[in-house]
């Protein structure tokens, strides 16, 4: 979401809570429910998201009256002292700022986190967008040049996303860029650092005219909404490639269809990207050296079997392979053939047979 | 270490094993002892380094004639198909490429990864000189412009260190660039992201015409390659800021003195660095918020006291008061008195106190 409809949004808030006491009424906050009870995959959309269920917010309740200002100052702080001097905080920064500008201090930071989440809730935006971040480390490499926003001393400048040979950090700045000329044609998404630099230094970026973005493990939110939108405002298709267990699966799923923990900002979902593997059928298949799954990995299998997300025919067909083999293997198995080998007999291969 | 240089001591060993075939001996291989028993702190000059021990490798001995031609093999690897054909790889990728190259199979990836410690022994350089490199997440913001000279896409190009608001991640070209313009006075290495991007958004660089690092916890090791270069090659001075707790302080020590661990490879250690502090006795002064030690810190703390990096008298003093106060505190904790107070109130005058 773009900075200008957050602050509206938080700027919205007030004006609604500023209503209600200028006609003598107690103010209320309405907010979708984020209980399990209310989280739904959507399976036309391919996304997780929140229903329809929603709870009110009462400061005229003496038990919440507390939380409900802590909730309108971290609404005020997110505009005030955040997104209108162009500075950013962690959650942790945050609950120690609590310290010296409110009255009703934060017992402990899990109760501010907590706060956070709710106002990401009532303005349908991840945290990132009203400048409280995380400390991410995610990667991009590709034929793309971007314009800065933030901070001020940046805002203007422009960069190729390929100057930089270890990759560009995907922070604040970069996830909130305006993208200026991109000849790139597909992104691909990859689960760690090593092949990611193997796909640089071996220049994927070139021969596959591809935006290389290193997720480094689980992908953080602000590279989910660097994907989102390399998707949707460039129309690129995007291939997300991981090791071959139930967590790599994991790993590319979350892109797709968004996280249940993340349900109430559904816009991290990128519902075209696509999974090139490594599929557990392809252990077999390409002869890669494998490790047996441990019970760890079997017990993930059993949650995914229950998971909407994976419910999918190709998707549930590669749980039952994995369950079967009981093996898994890591994209730098490819090894075995060369350093090269899992581009040349692997990536190029499989994103044509994706197309 | 250069390139050309790490290339010539892995030329050397092979020469050296070529020289007792000819002579029809059984080669052998004579490296120093990498045993607790060996590991010394050189008071003088600050560091962790080997002592004179010396043990041999002999390939007439039966139980080390396979680990003879692993280690050998994985010189050969680290010459021929990572520096001289500008690749780089991981741990893991060295073990799944042996899959490939030899007879004798390394039975477990432990195996290959002691053997690479081994070679870092014999060469007196970490892996990252021979191109076998971690996932390290670090990042660097200043007013220093270099020249990439790997991989061969990038070699000749400049680029200015205040490019990227999200910082410029460390990497194997990072870490091996020319410094071409420095006009940094300072160099700050931070604990945590969160306060580097708080000093690029405050322009710290511009007010106190300083490089600044982000460590990322525990400085990787291209990190503290990289400090050490800006200490020696250009005459830096290094400043290094942590939380208040005894990892805050390790992260110091491991800057300027190197690990234990690494004691092999003690090029890594910047011993004129200086801990800015968080200190101890910083929690009473500014009066910050702060945690009780738990167990594992006062455990950290014990150790630190039969450490003879430790010994010094202002250090050994610090570990007294926190096991007096029984607090820690974290860099975030100055947001307490504002967003900027950890730069007005406390980094200034800290910076100048040291100098």
């Amino acid at each position: 979401m773009e900075k200008e409809k957050v602050v509206d949004r938080l700027t919205l808030i007030g004006k609604e809570v500023l209503k209600y006491v200028q006609n003598q009424e107690f103010p209320i906050i309405k907010l979708p429910l984020r209980s399990v009870t209310n989280v739904i995959y959507d399976n036309k959309q391919k996304i997780v998201k929140l229903g329809d269920k929603f709870v009110i917010r009462k400061s005229s309740n003496v038990r919440q009256a507390k939380i409900f200002s802590q909730l309108l100052w971290i609404a005020y702080f997110a505009k005030e002292n955040l997104l209108l001097k162009d500075r950013s905080c962690s959650l942790r920064d945050l609950y120690y700022n609590s310290f010296n500008d409110i009255k009703i201090k934060f017992e402990e930071q899990d109760e501010s986190d907590k706060l956070v989440v709710e106002l990401e809730t009532i303005l349908g935006c991840p945290r990132e967008n009203f400048n409280i971040i995380p400390e991410e480390k995610s990667s991009i490499f590709g034929d793309l040049t971007v314009e800065y926003m933030s901070p001020p001393t940046h805002r203007g400048q422009r960069v190729k996303l390929t100057t930089d040979p270890d990759g560009k950090n995907i922070g604040l700045s970069l996830a909130t860029v305006k993208f200026v000329e991109c000849n790139a044609k597909i992104v691909i998404a990859i689960e760690k650092g090593a092949i990611f630099r193997r796909f640089v230094e071996e220049q994927v970026y070139k021969k596959l005219n591809a935006i290389l973005i290193d997720t480094g493990g689980q992908a953080p939110r602000f590279t989910r909404m660097l994907i989102k939108r390399l998707n949707k405002e460039l129309g690129l298709p995007v291939y997300v490639l991981t090791d071959a267990d139930p967590w790599g699966m994991h790993i590319a799923r979350v892109i797709i269809s968004g996280s249940a923990i993340a349900a109430h900002i559904p816009e991290l979902a990128t519902p075209e990207a696509k999974w090139l593997g490594i599929y557990a059928t392809d252990i077999k298949k390409y002869n890669l050296p494998s490790i047996p799954l441990n019970e760890l990995d079997l017990h993930r299998l059993e949650t995914m079997k229950r998971d909407p997300r994976y419910e999918d025919r190709f998707w549930s067909s590669q749980i039952e392979f994995f369950e079967k083999y009981k093996q898994k293997a890591e994209l730098e198995a490819f090894s075995k053939y060369g350093l090269t080998a899992i581009i040349d007999r692997y990536l190029i291969k499989k994103i044509k047979e994706s197309q």
